[in-house]
Formats: C-alpha cells, structure tokens, sequence
C-alpha cells in the first residue's frame, strides 16, 4: 500500500546523509497521504545505507502501526501531532544537523538577517520555549509536537516551515517529503551563516522588513517570479 | 547561436557546484559577446545537473529574451546592469557562497588583510550601501546592479572583480565567465581566512599598502612574472 | 589466533578515516578478549590504508606481545590500563579528532548541553586534571590509564564511554571495538555543537535533569524504545 | 636528470590537493639533491591536475635554470634561500592553506598548545616581523627568505620545520618534499586546533614543557619509541 508516498519517504530519507545532515541514524523523515489519514515514516535506529522501501512503517493519526514488521521512529508522536495541526504540510522532517543544532541547543531563534534566510522563511525560525518537567516525563515526543505548535499560534507554518526544538534540534516541514527535506537544508545553511555573521560583526541587526517582504514573495507569493513556473515556489 | 560563449557559460555554471560555492540552485553564471552586445545567462531554478547548453538564455542589452524557452535567472537584470558600467568584464556571477555572503549579510566589506586577497583584489572587497525601501519595491535586481554602481563610482572594477550586497550576497566578474568563477572562488577563500582572522586576533589591521601594491602587481600588471606568460594574470 | 576479534578492530581502525576522525597514523583502535585477557591492537605508525589484519598485535594484560611482528601502538599501556579498571568495556580508541581534540588542549570538560550529548553520554565528558612531572617523565602511557581511572572514581564508564585527556585528546570506549568508535564519533559531533553554542550564546547553560534523563534513558535504560529491540542500545 | 627527486616533488606536489592544502595553484614543492647542487620546483601557475615530471624545473643553488621549459614557481627564490641557510632540509613547501594562513596573515605565532603541536613542533611556529618596504620593493622573494632565516637566527629548523610569513602564509620543510608536506598538514591542522581553542576557552596558555618534551622526544629524539624502526621519526 502507499507505494508512491513509501517510495517518496525513502528517496527523501536517503537525502539525509547525502545532504550532510545526519551523523548515523540522527534523523527521519515521514509523508502523509491525507486522504487515507496515513503516515509513512522511517523505521528507528535503521541504517540509512540498508534501509528499503518494505522497511517503512505505516501508521493511522492515532498512532496505530498499520503496516510495517519494523517500530516506527520514536519521534513518531511529533511527527503525527505535526500533520494533525498544520493541515497544508504534506512531509516532516527531524534531524540533528549540526549548525541548526547548534542554535537549538542553545536555545536561541534564527533571526531573519538576510536575503537566504527571507528567501524560505518569512520571519525569525523561532525556538520553543523549555518543556517543563511534566511534559518531558510525561508523553515526551507527543509533548515535544505540543510545544512546537504552541510556538505557531501566531505564525503561519506555511510561511515558516521549520522550527528549532529548545536544548534539542530542529523540525521542518513541507509540502511533501522532498520539500521537509529542501528546508532543512535551507535551514543548516541559513544558521551557518548566521553563526558567521555574528561572528564577523556581533552587534549585526535582523534585515529590514521591507527586503524580507521582497524575497519570500518573489519566491512564495501569488506573483513569484523565481523558477519557471508562475506561483511554483522553488 | 554563441555555441561557444553558451560551452563556456555551461561550464562556468557546473563549476559552481564542484567549487562549493552553491546549495541547490542559488547561484548563476553569465557572459557577454561584446561585439553582437548578447548576453548568455543560466536559467531560472533549474538544476545544476540537469542544466544542458541548449536550456541557456540569450538576452540583449535591454533584457530581451532573443532566444531560449525557459524563463532566465531573476537575477538577469543585476547582471546586464554591470555589463553596461563595466566595459571590460565578460562574465559574471552571483552565488551565495557561505563565507562572502555572511560577510554581506552582516554588512562589514572584506579589508585586504593579506596576500591572499592582494594576488586578486586591489584593496577591500566593499559591501554596498543599505537599498531604500523605493529600489527594493521597485526594480528590484536592476536597482542591486545599480546599487554595485554606485559602489565603484571611485573604484576600478577589473583591480577588484568583486562586491558584496548589502544583507544579501556577492557578485563576482571577470574577463570571461570562468575568469568569474575563479574569482568568487578566491573571495570565497579570503572571506574565510578574513573571519578566522578575526576570531584569532581580533585587532588585525588592513594590510600594509607596499606588501598590498607588491602582490596585485606580481600578478596583474603590466610586469607581471607569475604564471607562464608575462602580462597574462593568473 | 583471534581472528573474529582481529578483524574487528582492524573494521574499526578503517572506520577512523572514514569517519574523518584521523589525520595520517593519529589514532588506534584496540578489543579485548576478556575470557583469554588478551587485548588486540592496531601496530604504531602504520598507515591505514595498508593496514591488514595480520599486523595487528596480541599482548596479554601484562603488556606482554603474545603474537605479532610489529611494535604496538605507543599508547598501548593506556589501552590495558582502561581495560583492567573498566570491566564491561570491550574496545577503547584514540584520535586526535580535532573538535574534541580542541576542548582537551583547551582543559574544558563538555557539558551535558543537549539532546545530542544526552543521547550517549550521561553528563558531562570530563577533562583530567593536569599530569605532574613526575607521571610524563615516568611510565607516561600507563599514567595517563592512570589519570583517566582517577576522573572516573566518581563516575560510571558504562554511561560516560569517553574522557579528555588534559593537553592532549580524547579516549573512547565501548561495548566492542566498533561500539567505541560509534561513541568517538558522537564526541567528535558533540564536541562541534557545543563549541559553535557557546559561540552563538556565550551564557549557555548546562541542559536540564530531567531532559538529560529522558534522553539517555530512552536509548540506554532497562525501557529503552530507540532502535528495533528493547533494552539493545543504538 | 634527477627522474626520482622528479617523482618525489611531483608526488608531493599532487599531494597538495589531496590534502586540501592548496586552492588552484596557490601552493607549490621542491625538492634537493644536494650532492649536485640542484633544486627541483613546481613550474609557475600550472595547474596540479596537468602536471608531470617533465614540467618540472631544475635549478642551480644561484637560481639558474639548468633544465626546463617552464617557468619556475615564483617563490624560487624563497626556496633556494632556506635550501642554503638549513642544510638537513631536503624539501620545502609554500601554500596558503586556509587554517595555518589565518595566523599568518593576523600576524601570531602559533603557541604550543598540546600534544598533537609537541609531536611534530618543539616549541611554537613562530611568525615572521613584517618585512620593510624595502625589502618588498627589492627582490621580494628572496627577502621573504632571509626573514624566515632572522627569524631562525636562535631556533632549529630541524626541530621546527615550519613558519609563519607575516601578512602571507606558511613554509614548511622537512627531510624531503614528502616530508616537506606531512609537516605542511600538520601545521594545518595544529592552526585549526589551536583557532579552536581560543575560541572555547580564551584564557589558555602554553602547554607544560615537560609534556611538550616527552612528546616531541617520543617521536623524535635518539630514544623514539613511535613507529616501527627506532629512531626514524614519523
């Protein structure tokens, strides 16, 4: 079953490692067909090298195996209440990429300082606020999903499609798989270049709204004008 | 037409990836035929390993598309604007290489600390001013090339073959497109040394102006002695 | 003579470049058979990419070559010395891997920082104190065993699988010869994060309890859920 | 003449890129036989992956070419000066790898900092005082030489095999241009350790000189014990 979404999920997977954002297994990636409400993701602890497409693990929104010999990630609960609360993503991704990492352990938003950052994300990646000591014994990678949404109460996941787990590493979303995995590039390179900003000129500032409008729209908005068809963003 | 400015045009272009310079397709090469005032330029979003010499654009000088199906790099109007200031140039390039573009994003132009940068540019590598709010609401890419203008109103743009827009990225030129490329490659180079400079020894100074005269000179002027052929630079 | 063991710590000496954890010959990865207390490790100064299984050398816990033509690694003695004082480990490693090489020169121990680090490591990765004089001009390699027991009086190798030596570099260890190059690559990994952290957020704290708990428990614990078989680690 | 000190400088050469010393021809080897009195160099501006035995240059120690349709790497003069003034030196190797020239161009001598510096430097690279307009106006290169050589006035050459030009970038040596470039990547690599760990911690000073004895001497003196064959370093 699922076997184009399975086949999606595995190619995007194995983008991970060749993306230089995972060390060993330090990632998964999922995809949702919506109208089934079904979600395809990586097996835990599988070696990306031999993992194939039957490996996939296929669950209900309530977190039921509905296929799959194999346990399912164990960021799975994250994943699920993801796709549960923005409704247009189609694709998440987790990884401990290190540069993305860095800021999420540290607990510090991305601000948005130039033109890569505004050309994929429209504002600031925000970090989530500490879970508290209930959340984090409790249903942790459930909570874990929690408190990302939180974080979007105000902000359009459509607009910002990633997110950095506080003292942990980021989420990213997409339209589909391949799309969770395009911004989570996108995410590593925009954090390595702030961390070199910051760097380079300590007291640097987050880029005027003005410039930040004029590249995400260029690329996501109904006039987008980057790539070759109108309104295709990427 | 202009098979051969299309080959190198091509070339230059899958160079970028090989070089580092570029994640996905964030980055684009072009180059002029002076005499029929036609310029060749990468598409729009297309993959790098997918890019053929037959997907290239060919412009004139007012930005019309003279042959070519795809729609040309968002970028195209930066570049002719510098074609047209810059007599000599035959190629340009805009990548947002990690290194030179958190220099630009942070704001702060590339002193020429050392040798390195001496063999190629002929003092600092500048950032251009802030852009007002009316230049990026309107015209935007040919406002950034006249912004790059502005910039060399007192510099000669073949002793320093390069720039760095403000909050954005940089732009590179040469003699040819792959004379381009190299250039972004070394300001790429000597944007990385310059930071890890500054991390060691926060109070670096420019470069003393002798030291500065002697190694731009060795290479480019007219009694040039590196390389093969006198007066041939690099 | 042991060859099962032989071959892997020769696997596991060939993972260190693979893994850019070395730098020609600096680093070497050892095994123990426990029931015969005979310890296999890589021969000093030989380049891996002509390492074979045959060069590898046998000594007994005395220190004493059993069988093979070539001199031990010069940090034999500290290998044995872990050996004898840690009784579940069944592989040590050496490198000089730069960013954990970087914190042990620098004298720092690496703070439980994030998920990252509590996913292997259960608290900080302690640096040892200084060596005296008397302990270099003396049996230096064995001292150094020495120094590294003494940090973990306190301290249970079975949930810290790695140390800094003061001055000098890591030391790993784990479950097998390969196990303990798995945890010498998270340390490389931590040691990166937590460096660009502190770079981003020069106030960062150590992580919480609670959170470091969670992690490692759900990889380590007798409840552990990461991975397909419980209470299998990794 | 001289095919195998051919080879071993054409090998060393083409071991540049390998090890990620050099970015296009920014680096270059030669090589002495010095019963003959003849140096063997990198020809100017050529690139590595074009390079053979045949484009080669031969010298006599006044730096006449003696074979050679090329011309030799501009710093000819640099190599023959240092060739004369350390007379165990049997190859020598300028390039601007990034870590090492980041020093070099901020003007600071690299510190001992630890073992992995001890085991190939005895005592710290120095940094060469900035040469006088004089001397760069004159004959530039072989005043590059002559400062390297002040600078060495009271340390061995042979127990430091490497120095830091002030403003510019690194030379090393070492008993033939293989060993010429191990040291090459070891200073590298010592640079890049050393970035770090003032960047981790601030306040870190030399290491002991106790240590750095047993280190370097392990390695290097009459009772060396690393490697294979006593005494026979590296």
């Amino acid at each position: 079953m699922l076997a184009s979404l399975k086949q999606a999920v595995l190619e995007a997977n194995l983008d991970l490692p060749k993306h230089g954002l995972v060390t060993f297994t330090w990632g998964n990636v999922s995809g949702i067909d919506r109208e089934r409400g079904l979600v395809v993701i990586k097996p835990s602890g599988v070696a990306y090298e031999k993992l194939k497409a039957e490996d996939l693990v296929v669950l209900d929104l309530d977190g039921n195996v509905v296929e799959g010999n194999l346990r399912p990630s164990s960021d799975t609960a994250t994943h699920i209440a993801l796709y549960k609360a923005f409704p247009h993503i189609g694709g998440v991704v987790h990884t401990h990429s290190p540069w993305a990492t860095s800021w999420a352990q540290a607990g510090i938003s991305i601000p948005a300082y130039g033109t890569t950052h505004a050309d994929y994300y429209y504002g600031e990646v925000p970090c989530t606020r500490p879970m508290t000591a209930a959340e984090i014994q409790g249903a942790y990678e459930l909570e874990t999903g929690n408190v990302i949404i939180e974080t979007f109460r105000d902000l359009d996941p459509d607009q910002v499609p990633g997110v950095l787990v506080y003292c942990h590493a980021p989420f990213n979303w997409g339209k589909d798989p391949q799309d969770a995995v395009h911004n989570a590039v996108v995410l590593e390179e925009v954090a390595k270049i702030a961390s070199r900003m910051r760097q380079v000129n300590p007291d640097v500032q987050p880029m005027d709204q003005t410039l930040l409008d004029r590249h995400f729209l260029r690329k996501h908005g109904a006039n987008a004008y980057y790539g070759q068809k109108m309104g295709e963003p990427k």
